[in-house]
């Protein structure tokens, strides 16, 4: 083992630092995880992992990157807190491939269109993992890959691998043989009735400010569902939105 | 009107900037607002607005302050970002009165059992004001009057005024004539049969890391329904669980 680095001048640590850039990690391929946890879903899923960056005393991760063949540098806590996105994280923080989405199967989906917020997006990963939905996400999204976004879906991410770049265009998702759903306070059925049926269906989450667009939501192939709201004028997180769709559509098909 | 602070020592800014300290709201009752819109929420509510921070050209809240007669200190730009918790703050920045909570009724309820994410408190408090529920807290929850909860109810804390504080013993809410459900991986009942019933139902929600007490989990009173997850090993977050605790719920009732 090389010595402790202590510089986030260290080529290596440079390099995994421009990982911060939603770009960088586009061009390369590579993002960063954060926490024992996440690298530890991320070896179990068969997700590359390209090296780690510890502590001296981290003895844990020295021995699962041992036991996997890992490359590890030790590194000075300044080195971890330059590489980490946290307030106080502990490391590991690890480089690893970006998984290989699939293409659009014909399953029940989610589709984040638009949505911007990390926190709602790592949360509706996580809910479509637990529930078996494919994740679908339109260009216009935040970057799934973002380790905000990662640490919100707690490992999902590594099971149900989210496709991105989808064009914001209903009629892909119709040809790919999705019915599409989106909810909305002003919707014609209630949800529980509109995500019944035979067929597979993307339901579609927006953006937190600007909602799923009036042109997909005015779609004549889409069907609008509304989530009744006893306090009137009110309106629900995007994530409880979409945990609450994916949850009665899973319900519907266990009938 | 007195000139423009431009000063974090100035009195008022710097008692406002002690709100930021939990310690000190629960002490003086009060706590500080951020952005047009929860300003508006809270002036329509009734809430007692003490005294607002903003910019000289932010005519909207230097009216709306004026219609009400609400004090108003214009500040530079430097006094926004001292006194806000958002990194790129427009102001205005409100000291509100921390409304009165009532006393426990018997109506369906959401408990924060020792929640301690303010994103996810504040979620919850939004889908409870959307769905009827009453919110109540366990002691050690996060303080549910922190900017950052607030911010994450957007508005929903001035109409669901959520009862803090709540020892963490389950008799007390069963003695209030709430029957207790909990949500759990290996909760008896589906959640869907557990929340039927006619009587005033209380969904426990636990801590994000440690779940609800084994104690209360065990509690001879206290149901536990699970959440079917195809996904098996799977978790959900807790408000998301506490979003389709609560509509499931809602449905049972209304039908």
């Amino acid at each position: 083992m090389a010595g402790v680095v202590s510089s986030l001048r260290n080529s290596r640590v440079a390099a995994a630092r421009k990982l911060q850039r939603t770009r960088v990690r586009r061009q390369t391929g590579r993002t960063t995880i954060e926490g024992p946890f996440l690298l530890e879903e991320a070896t179990r899923s068969g997700c590359v992992v390209q090296e780690v960056f510890c502590l001296a005393d981290d003895r844990a991760t020295l021995e699962l990157c041992t036991a996997h063949g890992i490359d590890v540098i030790v590194v000075e806590a300044n080195v971890i807190n330059g590489l980490a996105d946290t307030i106080q994280p502990r490391g590991p923080v690890a480089v690893i491939g970006i998984p290989e989405a699939g293409s659009i199967q014909r399953v029940d989906s989610i589709v984040l269109w638009g949505v911007g917020d990390p926190g709602n997006a790592g949360t509706i990963i996580r809910t479509a993992a637990a529930f078996g939905f494919q994740v679908l996400a339109t260009v216009d999204c935040v970057d799934l890959w973002a380790p905000k976004v990662i640490r919100s879906g707690v490992g999902a991410h590594f099971r149900a691998v989210p496709i991105e770049g989808v064009p914001p265009d209903p009629e892909l998702l119709i040809s790919s043989g999705l019915r599409l759903v989106v909810t909305a306070a002003d919707g014609e059925a209630p949800l529980g009735e509109a995500v019944v049926g035979d067929d597979a269906v993307a339901l579609i989450v927006g953006n937190e400010a600007q909602g799923v667009p009036v042109a997909v939501r005015q779609h004549p192939a889409v069907a609008t569902a509304a989530i009744p709201m006893p306090g009137g004028t009110e309106s629900l997180n995007a994530a409880v939105t979409a945990g609450i769709a994916m949850y009665e559509r899973m319900r519907a098909s266990a009938r």
